[in-house]
Order: C-alpha cells, then sequence, then structure tokens
C-alpha cells in the first residue's frame, strides 16, 4: 500500500498534469479556474456525485470508477446538444484510498480526457470518515438558443432512444447474485456497460435543430422519459418490443421476461432519448449514423399524461416503481 | 422529525425556489445549466467540499452550515477580484439528515443568497451510508485580464491582511474544550466568526488593479501567504506583532502567548491576504475603507524563499506545520 502524500504533493503529482492543457486551470495552484466561453455561446453546467457502495461497488477497478464519474457528467451535457470542455473535481478520501489506487484513477481520468478532448480546471480535495464520495462538475459549450430542453416535446412527436436499454440495470443484478443462468460473455458485457458507460456526446450535438426535447437516462427510460413528458406537459406510449436490447439482455430476458420491467425502469444506461417529428425520423436516422450510435423509434407522444409501456397487444405493462431513484 | 421525500420532491420543495431567480437553471428540471458569460469577461469557477465532522460540527446549525458552505466557495471568487453569480450544489445525504434539518438549509442558503446576489443554477442530490457531504461549485465573473492570481508579487511588495486571523482557529479549540478561561462573550464571538465566515467579495473586487497577487486564507495565513509565494517566486517576512485580532483572539492570547502560532497557522479564517506595491499602501486602504473592511499590512516580500514570521526583535518564531492541512 502507497501511504498517501499531503494534498499539495497529491495535486501536484496526480491532478496538476490533467490540468496541463488547460491554461484557464492555472496550473491548478490558484484560487479558482478562469473559463472562457465565446460570444454567443452559453456555458452549460451540470454536476453529479458518486458515492461508493451507492453509486459503484468499492471493489470496482479505479479507473473505471473515474471514467464513470466523468461520462454521468458529460451524458448529461450530451442531451443538451453541448459540446464539453472542461471540468472540475471534489474528492472526499477515506483513509483505505492509497496512492496506487488514486494513480489508477488519475489514468483513468487522463484516457477520458484524451476520448473526449475536455480538461481539468480546478478541485478540492479532502478527507473523509465515510465511503469515497466522487463528485464532478463538467461545463461545455453550446449556441444560445441552439441547447435542446426537456421541454420542448409534442404531441404526435416520435421517441427514439440511443444504443441499448437495461443493460447497466441487469449488470446490477448480475453482480448481486440475481440474475442466474447467463454465459460469461454476456454477463461480462453487461458489467462492461454497467462500468463504463458511453456518453453520446457526438449524436446529442448531431440532434441539435431535430431534436424537439431530449434528456439522458440515468434515472430509467420510463423515470426520463416521464421528465421530458412533465416538462412538455405530453404524455408518451411506448412499445416494450421495441425497446433495443444488447443481445446480452436478450439472452436475460430470454430466460425471464418479467425482466421487461427492470429494462424499461433501470437506470445508468447513459442513452439519450429524445423526440422529434414523425417527419424527420429519416434525418434522425441519418445524423444518428453519422455519429455512430443506433436509434430506435420506441414510441410516440399523446396528449393523455404520463408515460405507459405497452406490449404486443397494446396492454400496458405495470412497473414497481415510476424509475430507478437513488433514495 | 419530519421523513425525507423522495429526490424529484425535495427538489421541487427545497431547491427550485432557490433557482426562481436564475432563468438558465431552466427551474432545476433540466440536465444542465444555461449560463451566459458577457463578452470580455472570464468566467470563474470553484469547487469546494465541506464533510461533516471534518468541516463542520454535526451539532452545527444547518443555516450556519449552508451559508459557510457557500462562503467557502465564495472567497475564492472574492480572492480573483470576482462578482459571484451562480452556484451548483451536490448534496450527498445519511438517513439521519430529515425534512427539519434541510429545510433549515435550504433557509439559509437562501438568506446567503440574498446578500450576495447569487442564485442556485443545478445540483445534485444522493443518498450516503457516510457522513453529510457537501459539494458547491461557485462561479463568478471578472473582466478578461482583470483577475487577481497568485503570482504576481514582487519582492518590496508589501504583505497585507483583511479583517483579523485566528478567530476560527481559536473557536475550535474553544468547541473541542481546549481553551479555557475565555469570558462567555469572547468564546461567542470566536464561534460566530468560526460558523459564518464573510467572504471578502467586496474588498476582492475593489483590489482590482492594485493589489499583485491574492490568496483567502483557508489553509492558514503562512501557508496561504505560501501559496502566493510559491507562485510569485519570492519570500515573505511577516511581523507576529502586526498580525491583526480580534478583542476575543487578544483575550486568548493574553491567557497563552503560545497561541500566536495557531493564529498564523491556523486555518478557516477566509480573509484575504494579498501583496502591493507599498507607495500604494494609501490606496489599498482608501479602497478597503470604501468596501467596509480592515486591513492591515503585516509583512513584506523579500528575495528569500519561503515565509518567516518574526517576533518583535525580528527573531524566526517556529510553527509546528506549514499551515492547516485537512490531511
Amino acid at each position: 500500500m502507497a501511504k498517501r502524500p499531503g494534498e499539495f504533493e497529491l495535486i501536484a503529482e496526480l491532478f496538476a498534469p490533467l490540468a496541463a492543457s488547460y491554461p484557464g486551470a492555472l496550473d491548478l495552484k490558484d484560487d479558482a479556474a478562469l473559463i472562457e466561453t465565446p460570444a454567443g455561446q452559453y456555458l452549460v453546467a451540470t454536476t453529479d456525485t458518486l458515492v461508493s457502495g451507492v453509486h459503484f461497488l468499492p471493489d470496482d477497478p479505479p479507473d473505471s470508477v473515474a471514467r464513470k464519474l466523468l461520462r454521468v457528467n458529460l451524458s448529461d451535457l450530451a442531451a443538451k446538444g453541448a459540446r464539453p470542455t472542461v471540468y472540475l473535481l471534489a474528492l472526499s478520501m477515506p483513509e483505505s484510498i492509497d496512492m496506487t489506487w488514486l494513480r489508477a484513477f488519475a489514468a483513468g481520468l487522463a484516457a477520458d480526457q484524451k476520448e473526449f478532448g475536455i480538461a481539468l480546471a480546478g478541485g478540492d480535495t479532502t478527507s473523509t470518515p465515510g465511503p469515497l464520495t466522487l463528485t464532478v462538475t463538467a461545463l461545455g459549450e453550446i449556441g444560445q438558443g441552439k441547447e435542446i430542453r426537456r421541454s420542448g416535446a409534442r404531441v404526435g412527436d416520435s421517441v427514439f432512444v440511443s444504443g441499448t436499454l437495461g443493460d447497466a440495470a441487469l449488470a446490477l443484478k448480475a453482480l448481486k447474485g440475481e440474475l442466474g443462468g447467463l454465459g460469461e460473455a454476456d454477463r461480462a458485457a453487461l458489467i462492461a456497460r454497467y462500468r463504463l458507460p458511453q456518453p453520446r456526446l457526438a449524436l446529442g450535438q448531431a440532434l441539435v435543430g431535430i431534436a424537439t426535447a431530449c434528456c439522458d437516462v440515468s434515472d430509467g427510460l420510463i423515470a426520463d422519459l416521464g421528465h421530458i413528458c412533465a416538462a412538455s406537459a405530453v404524455g408518451a406510449e411506448v412499445a416494450a418490443g421495441h425497446l433495443p436490447l444488447s443481445p446480452a439482455a436478450r439472452a436475460a430476458l430470454g430466460g425471464n421476461p418479467d425482466l421487461i420491467a427492470s429494462i424499461a425502469a433501470g437506470g445508468d444506461d447513459y442513452e439519450l432519448v429524445f423526440t422529434a417529428p414523425p417527419r424527420r425520423a429519416a434525418e434522425v436516422r441519418a445524423r444518428a449514423d453519422d455519429a455512430g450510435v443506433a436509434v430506435t423509434e420506441i414510441g410516440r407522444c399523446v396528449a393523455e399524461r404520463g408515460v405507459t409501456l405497452l406490449d404486443a397487444e397494446r396492454r400496458p405493462i405495470s412497473l414497481v416503481a415510476g424509475g430507478w431513484r437513488h433514495f
């Protein structure tokens, strides 16, 4: 176990290199960061916390914890159509977090900074008698008036979702030993999706000017589509049979059809759910193709409020709760 | 005990009202906030975490915890000369935090929003099996090139500090029962300063164009002046006899002269320590007067590196550590 040095040494060794590419970070040696936003752009800001034992498992690999921490925040920027620029990082660390852990964590941040073209602009480190608690505030840019809000969905709009749904919820079940009969490859595929979500940044930016509303799927498809509906004063019907599933989720569902509720209500997918007029469906698909991600039309906005999941005979499927809630 | 409702109800009742005055907060119903920075201005960003039992005491009044949380962040903006605009708030709450506590906490935020002209722009709430952990990311504005950095101090510059030093460190000793022989009024005065620091925003803004370097005193005078010196490649000599003391700190010091080390090295004062050319001292005083805060000249920047605390005979006073470190 490599003992942890003091705060300043920690910042100098691990975090200052992550800020080196961003002059406004002032090498993390100042009280605050200086951020320049081009004229005509909004700065887009979001913050999300991950707590060990709540949002990730204590023995999850540190680099994947780092990348998930960044990605859940980037996913919020993706939902607005924004381009991420920098982030601030606050770590509250128990004594058990040593330099070996932190070096792997910083390596994960570095890998994702490279992947997403972002830099660390500032932060805070402190000790805690509790579990590791990590907060990122991610900042991005979008042309003023170009942002995709949750409130623009209209009755008749088609509902789309990117990628596949339910993998993270099923992974959590698998990790807890609640999902039997799954092959090793399928199990590994689900866990990889849970640990390393893909923020749909290219898709979000491609949807500017075409999506009428957008939200990332963090609380679960039904809950997050519900957020769009509430903000837009519409409802939505979703066809359970149209939900896009990974081969692993399809295998799990084959063994237990009731898992469809977990898939529709489970959180942590970090896909985008969005709405657009049906006449623009082909354009949506073309833009998604360009962004390198599949999108699936799963339903439609209706006048009657609420989100309804329908089976093949258009009968509502009951869901245990309104999604995935952390408390 | 008023049971805590779900995340969305909590946000709607307690936090959305704190965001109502800021359109870019999108009523806290969206994935991210939209922040407009005027042309020619930097957005200034800082983040700080407070952990219950580490940075405040579990039985501290919730409204003072809220205000301290905001103020430690605003203090960082003050050190840059920036004007605060909005903040993001991430709360990780144990089950023991109930609605009574949270309502008082939100009232504290509301009071300080009014005092400092800021609004809540976004946030995150989550549960934790550990202690209450609160992270604020504060955002402000400053004209590009106007910001006061830590790196501008020059040999021969005078060193100034605002307000009084050591009150917070002495309060912590008093609260822990390590400070005997203090009258009740003095004790209460120290504790009030510990619980409710005064971010020196007006002073920071008044120092733009005159201070060559500035830092807020969060780690302790010696450590934070050390940050200025390190960033500016200078050293500093500070006269212990010139450190500005409150009547309560003066009373405590009268009973135990060794406390001067705690006063010089103790953290959490949230005053500003800054440098300026001696020929501008009168102007510094005039601007501080206008900002409604006293400033005291306590020393001078020298070529020899490091910060030295000198007694009346100019002999160095030994300090236990390089300031106040959280770990």
